[in-house]
């Protein structure tokens, strides 16, 4: 009984950007809205974020930050504080100017109540947060100062994408102050640890830990760190950012402190954020041409049950079964809680009820008749195995689902990893890097390369070129690496290699 | 060794509007900002929101809501779809009506991108979410429709007051579609019923339950029923609404489905909502002349246990035995979860730090000398018996610590029941009325009467008499009551009693 043909059309190699809009689809994640560029997260997207906020969040608190709200209008003049920034966020900002609607002559309501001061919807909140922290901070006793927040942000999107880019979309950005570089510079270092702790053991998504290059810091920073992924089309992800701030924003929002010795100094401030783009970043690893596939860290529920009730007479023994399968999977732990199951008695046909689940990405269908009844069985589907089901002894599966779970995460993993790893080669020669990412398979045209590791002498004029010629960029200069060599565009001395690669 | 005074000043008998700015600045749960009528919610004040969320989230997914997320922005066209509910937000709203920022010929930025159509920051999204709502409700299989949104809104407000009254302020809302309205209005009593149980329950605040009149109304709905609690003025605070919105919504937005017999039909819709503003009710119901006051169920920290260290040569075995002491509680279960304990060792004179505490509101403190640690003992402050500490033996109060909390929770619930009950009263005469929200006492300018219980014969006319000639409103006619009488105003017949009060 073979599998007619796949539940998501196209699949990844015939149309892999029309392919991803179609799992969002399929999977009901979220939606386009008549508002441009704002996405209307549904309930199976939006139970993923909650479980990346809680545990990301837990993460946080068990490091010392504490959350707090910060008001989500910036005025004018405060943007403009920092001359990088301002030019960073100008060009795509939600401006408000008016305060109420009011009739017009023709009895059309029309902005009224002119604000003497534009504010902007927030893109970012560092000069917001940073008018308030000059506030609380006075005394060296103050720091570090430790915030982080939750909130929905801005930034107007000329070509949005369903999670990967929206004008308006939900993140966290942690906000600190600290009283030597070194200590600031160290947070940003953890802060990105815990994002590449959190991308790989819960999205179960490897990442490359690294530096940006200065033409792609965050607008206003020193330095800033990221975490890179692989997606399936080989193309790069960013998926959370670091950034040292130096004291810049200390000097354009006046954080200052007085020091172990009296004197005043200006505060060091660090930012980093991750948000809904995690989502994207984790359809694009795991998703198959069947739909989505998510990790059980993050699912919103962990397993289903699907009454199987061919005939009215055994349909209320099967129901009762499946409730009390329901029950002893519930008494499990994983993960800090409680298995999440749902039984899904909809009046549905059982082959369309099970092909949303399996587009939804849920870790294990188990589908339970009159026939499994008879032999203490449950038919278990492993979304990671693809539609292969094996039927199981009901008390064999109740003891095992745990481990089960725990092979779904862990393989995962296993296979995004294998598949960076086979889609990333050192390379040593220009023409051959060119050739990396401009030779298009022809039954493969979405195939982007993949990651390149060459030798760059830090010359910015090489990475403007890539950009023209191939528009690729460098990724990052990754963490720890040392290894000296010759430059591939120049010829030149070069402290490292660095990962180049086309990029979301 | 008696208190010289109170920590807050003014008392609430000085003067209670400013006491209450004062309470929340002592327990540094929010500030005023820059940007008009917006507040940051601080670590402490955010801490409890994050208390209330939780709990209430676990209700609302209990009765089968899921959450989802909506965009931000409201078209203007959207908003007026439903003429009454523009009418209602018109005047106080954020418009969005740029896009970018652009340097004019002075160099100073201007908003620029000129939106074809003006949007709106929500100030609730029945508009936004009804539109989408109408995508998804295809065939009554599809109902109900039971969503939640945890979100920020904006109201321009013209007198804010933190937590009561921002420009800016966090919510959830829920909205509901339904087959019926029959079912619509039960769910509007179920979510009230929800609400007035977490109310009591968690916040310790005790609320009448009743149904607004006609004047009273969400924009839009065709009944809102509230909760309404007792402040320690005697003002009414509206905690909490749920609307019936009849058919109004999916008029304006054609939310219809395929009803059982194939007939098309329009939806019947809901929407529900509580604050942060449940923040400003649990301050003044709580609170006394030494700061804030918090219920144990949603206090961020327990208790918080403060090494006494007055030489040098015990303080390593104090601090010791200060977190030996932490670990015992944090094994404790209370509401569901482990017991929350700090430490405090920063390096502060001993009683500033008691204070601070006190002021913040924490339920417990525990103090721990060296002279404790010879007897075995710990020095405990309830905060709802005031200044009042008693000596207890260690292991006596571990063992207590669970029955401690629930005790204060009960007392706080209790002390405010007594405090409602003694400020209502039934009126059956107008000039009685009149006295009893006039009367001013010398010694206590700050008494607004209380709860007023007098029969009224459903005439708007006397309504708004009450507002001008007393501020008075009608907080809700109360569920349930059916005791027939004559009107305080008319003298015509009157089907019940309602709650008379003045209110925030």
């Amino acid at each position: 009984m073979g599998k007619p043909k796949n539940a998501i059309s196209p699949t990844r190699e015939e149309n892999y950007p029309e392919w991803y809009q179609q799992v969002v689809k399929a999977a009901d994640l979220a939606e386009n809205t008549p508002v441009r560029g704002c996405m209307v997260i549904k309930p199976w997207g939006y139970g993923i974020w909650e479980n990346i906020r809680d545990a990301l969040d837990v993460m946080f608190k068990e490091t010392g930050h504490k959350n707090a709200y910060f008001p989500l209008f910036i005025p004018k003049s405060f943007l403009q504080r920092e001359a990088d920034h301002v030019d960073g966020f100008a060009k795509e900002c939600a401006v408000v100017t008016h305060s109420r609607l009011e009739a017009d002559a023709d009895g059309i309501l029309q902005p009224a109540g002119q604000l003497d001061e534009p504010l902007i919807v927030r893109p970012t909140s560092e000069t917001i947060i940073g008018e308030l922290f000059a506030r609380w901070v006075q005394s060296y006793r103050d720091l570090p100062l430790l915030i982080n927040q939750w909130a929905n942000v801005v930034r107007w999107e000329m070509r949005p994408r369903l999670f990967l880019r929206t004008a308006e979309f939900l993140w966290q950005e942690g906000h600190t102050v600290h009283s030597t570089a070194e200590e600031a510079i160290e947070e940003t270092q953890k802060m990105l640890r815990i994002y590449a702790d959190f991308a790989e053991n819960w999205l179960a998504m490897p990442v490359l830990q690294g530096e940006k290059t200065v033409s792609e810091r965050f607008p206003g920073a020193e330095s800033t760190l990221c975490i890179e992924a692989m997606m399936q089309d080989r193309k790069a992800l960013q998926a959370g950012t670091s950034h040292f701030l130096g004291q810049n924003f200390s000097k354009a929002c006046g954080i200052k402190f007085q020091g172990v010795e009296g004197k005043e100094e200006l505060g060091w401030t660090t930012s980093w954020g991750v948000s809904t783009r995690l989502i994207g970043g984790m359809i694009m690893t795991h998703s198959d041409d069947d739909g989505l596939i998510v990790p059980p860290k993050v699912a919103p529920t962990h397993a289903v049950i699907l009454p199987v009730t061919p005939k009215e007479e055994t349909r209320g023994q099967v129901l009762e079964a499946c409730n009390e399968l329901a029950r002893e999977l519930r008494d499990k732990i994983y993960s800090g809680g409680s298995i999440r199951v749902d039984v899904d008695d909809r009046d549905l046909r059982g082959g369309e009820k099970y092909w949303q689940w399996v587009k939804k990405g849920i870790p294990l269908t188990i589908e339970v008749g009159p026939r499994d009844l008879e032999k203490s069985s449950v038919f278990v589907g492993r979304r990671d195995l693809g539609v292969q089901r094996e039927s199981m002894h009901h008390s064999e599966f109740v003891e095992k689902i745990v481990s089960i779970l725990e092979e779904i995460q862990q393989s995962l993993y296993s296979r995004a990893l294998s598949f960076r790893e086979e889609n990333t080669c050192e390379i040593n020669d220009k023409k051959e890097l060119y050739s990396f990412f401009t030779a298009q398979n022809q039954s493969k045209p979405e195939i982007h390369g993949g990651f390149a590791l060459v030798h760059w002498d830090r010359d910015p004029k090489w990475e403007e070129s890539l950009k023209n010629d191939l528009k690729v960029s460098i990724r990052c200069i990754p963490e720890g690496a040392s290894e000296e060599g010759i430059c591939v565009f120049s010829g030149k001395p070069s402290p490292s290699r660095v990962v180049l690669a086309k990029s979301y």
